[in-house]
């Protein structure tokens, strides 16, 4: 047999080439290639292995050149990658110029959405066949995959409730149930696949229900007792399905998802169907690397390695701390000292570091899996009742919360803490991951009191402060390693910014990590301009330093502000608004943030640099603001090496 | 017996002197009370009725000084009122400085969370029971009203599968299913509830069942067969809540909601009950009162009227069209042109006008219920199909969707248009209703174009615009009267504002319906000041018309802006952010908007006194800045009758 299958593969279609021997073998070069790739490259990994056979025998199946097949989230799209033509860039995946790490529309017409975020799939899939319908093309079947961690998210309940009519038929949802979310999953739905994967599908007669079912009684308390034993003993034994066949699905399952057979025989009986279908497959994550089997939750996306004789061994070894870090660990040290301090997370418990506070303070801590609405107003309920509620979710995807921190948080003016961890840009997880809009959607909020950490010494006392507040606090923080501005920080107050530098040749106006580039930049152009900038951390967006702020606007030669956010509506545009109201010229003033397009993966110093958010562009910024209001900006002879910043 | 019991309730406690017969006639009379009310004022009315004895048995069994009860959305809160010492100013609901039309936790201590929005309750009483376990009050009930309506929205799944552990304790959820959303439901779970309603709740037996179970096959497609087979059956028989069972809750019922002491009884039960508990309740909506049991959708919110002999004679008659009229006969008009136009609506087929198109163009329409966020999915997959999805959702509902616009439809640049009613102040709903965001987070999103009409003449042709993009839309429009501006409106542009009047002394730029209020303002300044100031409708928030904007700013002596939305980031801060980019100085420029705080209930012409968007308001800002650079705005004698507004 020829040793290199997945070279013959350039399209889904080559698949049909193969008899099952082959197929067998092309998943295990699949595999092979996947195991290659993520050893040099950090990247999404377990959930990939698991859905080799999967993939392969959806493609088998359908059509995907006409029919529609959406992976929900995204992250296992990997083997789809491989054979769909982008077999030979895959080693490129996740960097610069490379192959993004969830389906990209603009790589290939076999990737229809570009997502990251978990739970959409159904409607989307849904969506496409009812515009299929519409456009006359009712034959197109439409695929949705989606994980069980992603199942229990509101909007996949929503899109099942409205898959009736002629928009359920030949859809097909395919629960891919590998009993993880990215954490040991949660929760209702949870406990009741569990128990749908130990009902015998077929065949096998609870004793426990011919027992009961005989002996029907007539009336009264007896007969309620009767009743629910008998239903309990018929869900005992006819569970598989149940769940998904009172919302109007068929339900087929569950069926081995690593059988390519298996696979392919049950998908063309779903296909024959009328639809709406629910397929439940089995699958392991990890499936056929060792290590990976083990500790899914590790090799979810781990970082580079090389497996030998001994195990796995790390190349890269991140022993700096991060943002990430220093949150958990000052939340720790407040539920330590306060017991009705609690902290949420949506399925994130490793993401945001939360598994030691998992582990001691279990009643402290509450994981809602991937349910972001319902985890803000469960925290806006446990701040009514008195307790501190925490919720430590990323930016990205708070956005899922929008309305809820809007009605159940910031119109009630509740304490709740929101800690938005990955809030600016975040690398290799590209465009869906980015925290672009938090500052500019939580200003937006009366009452809500909005924060961003200037270094590191500033994350505890922000934290400490919001606790100590009586309504809704936001604090978000970078994907980044932690940094330290050598000072002794002022203490936070509402609405206080902190001088780090005061110069009056021009001023950097800075709201979060970015402080510390400005100070940097600040430096740089003293040196090589001769040009003394001063540098503000301003600690807080809303309420804004109006002080501070205008007084640097009337003071200061130029005034940059700077934030790793959206420029519309954000940090800048609240100092804008602020010189406005009180009457101020601000043509001296400009603002640095993130432009109003997509910025793709990359490394986050990558895309700093892209979007001038680096020393350099930060520098080059100042320096042409500089030369607009007017001032001499030749370089110093004594400092500059005649660098591409000279004028 | 006494003939007026209600005014012996002035706390829930003073309930428990009353035997069975005296309850009865308590609630007839807060039945009267409520008909009497709803009479002279629009108000939610026919889902008040319906829970006058759930109302009754929930605050008998329990007790709500200590335990927590929200009524989800909140619009049927007005029977709680009564008996929460509210009922002599019950007839002052929905009117400035009376009572609001949802739960208020200014009013009472017995309204917990100021709701609106549907679908939370679950979240915020589960995370109520939470906090109280945190806060070592763990003997502390908690319970949710919800109405079947309200149910399939995602946020309520999250949190029936979030109910476990020990949060789950001393937790219940009442469905209040009435068989209504606003307009008749749609989907799986209404279908699922109709088959729970017809299930005999105990003592019968299906004889399909009997017949069925012992026939127990031994292998192979036979046994698939019966499998089936013998699970349909048994679900025909054991119906009754399974799908909540499923979710680890122990279901009651369904039971009479109109018979007290059957829900007395019931609540009894579950009070005694480890939880979490579903009560299935079954209610009437209108109950009571002939004409609305009749037509529900009808009474949802009815205006005034007069109930004689004769019928329902409505006492006020709006013959004027509102701007959901426009939108709706836009649609219509573009739907008979091109059958892949789709309209969405998320349960406001009633309040978005869209009965016409419903009937008219059953393919073409699509009810999602309240599940706005799959709704937004779904019009992603439409739009990737090629179809031309409208999504036609409140602009403060929408807010639910805040996400998927992001993802689904900005990253994907799809062609979806979203038509938000409601933008600005609401009126007597309030604070949870107003659309106050929308202009300010749609902006932040890249690909979308977002607009808002100058008059009616602007919303058909912004409509046909948006069509032909290839990118998402949002065009945003008051709940008002439609207004005209008489001219020959301009084409709309990509990005082109509508220059009214060219005028130097100052200049309004409104974006939206306040254009006419602005050209109202202009007008009274001639006359009365002598100052000449133009008008521009703004037409697009995003793209902005920089070129008349900052030709303004350079070219007169003053410039106001003007929105019905958020101050924060919203049009005039646009505008703000391409002046600074310019370089431009701003410091004759304002912005008028909606303030940092939440606007209480009152007619929408009081509110947008209130705010100083009023004809006065808006006039007196353009004074005030016209003073402040100098102008002189002494009152022409010939004209002003000396007002306030002289200097």
């Amino acid at each position: 047999m020829s040793r290199d299958l997945l070279a013959k593969v350039q399209s889904p279609a080559d698949l049909q080439n193969f008899d099952d021997a082959q197929l067998e073998q092309l998943a295990a070069e699949m595999r092979e290639r996947l195991v290659n790739v993520v050893n040099h490259r950090p990247a999404h990994f377990a959930s990939n292995l698991g859905v080799v056979e999967l993939c392969l025998a959806l493609h088998l199946t359908f059509d995907f050149s006409r029919d529609r097949l959406i992976w929900d989230t995204g992250h296992q799209i990997y083997p789809h990658k491989l054979i769909t033509g982008r077999a030979d860039s895959l080693r490129t995946i996740r960097t610069k110029g490379g192959l993004m790490g969830y389906p990209n529309p603009t790589e290939s017409d076999f990737d229809l959405f570009m997502t990251g975020h978990a739970g959409c799939a159904p409607s989307t899939a849904l969506g496409l066949k009812a515009g299929d319908n519409l456009m006359g093309e009712a034959d197109r079947h439409s695929v949705a995959v989606i994980g069980d961690g992603a199942f229990p998210s509101g909007i996949v309940f929503e899109a099942l409730n409205n898959a009736t009519g002629p928009v359920g038929k030949k859809f097909l949802v395919v629960l891919n149930d590998n009993k993880m979310s990215i954490c040991p999953r949660v929760g209702g739905v949870a406990y009741y696949l569990d128990k749908a994967r130990m009902t015998p599908a077929y065949g096998q007669w609870n004793k426990r229900v011919k027992r009961i079912l005989p002996s029907i009684p007539l009336v009264g308390a007896q007969s309620e007792k009767w009743f629910q034993q008998a239903k309990d003993a018929i869900k005992a034994t006819f569970h598989g399905g149940m769940l998904f066949e009172e919302l109007g699905f068929a339900y087929l399952g569950p069926i081995d998802g690593h059988d390519i057979k298996t696979l392919r025989y049950y998908m063309e009986k779903v296909k024959a169907m009328d639809g709406p279908v629910l397929l439940h497959v089995l699958t392991d994550k990890g499936r056929g690397f060792e290590p990976a089997e083990r500790d899914p939750v590790k090799f979810h996306a781990p970082a580079p390695f090389e497996s030998g004789e001994n195990g796995i061994i790390p190349l890269t070894k991140s022993s700096s701390k991060a943002y990430t870090d220093a949150v958990s660990a000052a939340l720790y040290a407040e539920m330590e000292k306060d017991s009705t301090v609690a902290v949420l997370t949506a399925a994130m418990c490793e993401g945001n570091k939360l598994q030691k506070i998992r582990e001691k303070f279990p009643n402290q801590f509450f994981d809602t899996g991937i349910c972001e609405s319902h985890a803000v107003a469960f925290a806006a309920g446990m701040a009514k009742a008195g307790a501190k509620p925490v919720v430590d979710i990323y930016s990205t995807f708070l956005q899922r919360s929008f309305d809820q921190i809007f009605q159940e948080v910031s119109l009630q003016n509740l304490p709740v803490i929101f800690t938005l961890d990955r809030a600016g840009l975040v690398g290799a997880d590209g465009p869906t991951h980015h925290g672009t809009y938090d500052l500019a959607y939580m200003r937006m909020f009366p009452n809500m009191v909005v924060m961003a950490p200037g270094d590191q010494k500033d994350v505890a006392p922000m934290l400490e402060f919001a606790l100590h507040r009586d309504g809704p606090t936001s604090i978000r923080y970078p994907k980044a390693n932690l940094e330290t501005i050598e000072r002794e920080p002022t203490p936070i107050e509402l609405g206080q910014a902190e001088i780090l530098e005061w110069e009056t040749d021009g001023m950097f106006l800075a709201c979060g990590t970015l402080v510390v580039t400005c100070l940097q930049a600040a430096e740089r152009l003293r040196q090589q301009y001769g040009l003394r900038i001063g540098v503000v951390n301003a600690r807080f967006a809303k309420p804004l330093d109006k002080t501070t702020m205008l007084k640097a606007i009337e003071e200061c030669g130029f005034v940059l502000t700077v934030e790793e956010g959206c420029l519309m509506g954000g940090f800048g545009s609240a100092v804008l608004e602020a010189a406005n109201e009180a009457g101020l010229n601000t043509s001296h003033v400009r603002r640095l943030g993130l432009p109003d397009t997509f910025v793709l993966h990359a490394e986050r110093d990558e895309q700093l640099a892209e979007v001038g958010l680096d020393l350099d562009g930060i520098t080059a910024a100042a320096l042409e603001l500089a030369r607009s209001v007017g001032m001499s900006t030749v370089a110093s002879d004594s400092f500059s090496a005649g660098g591409t910043l000279t004028s």
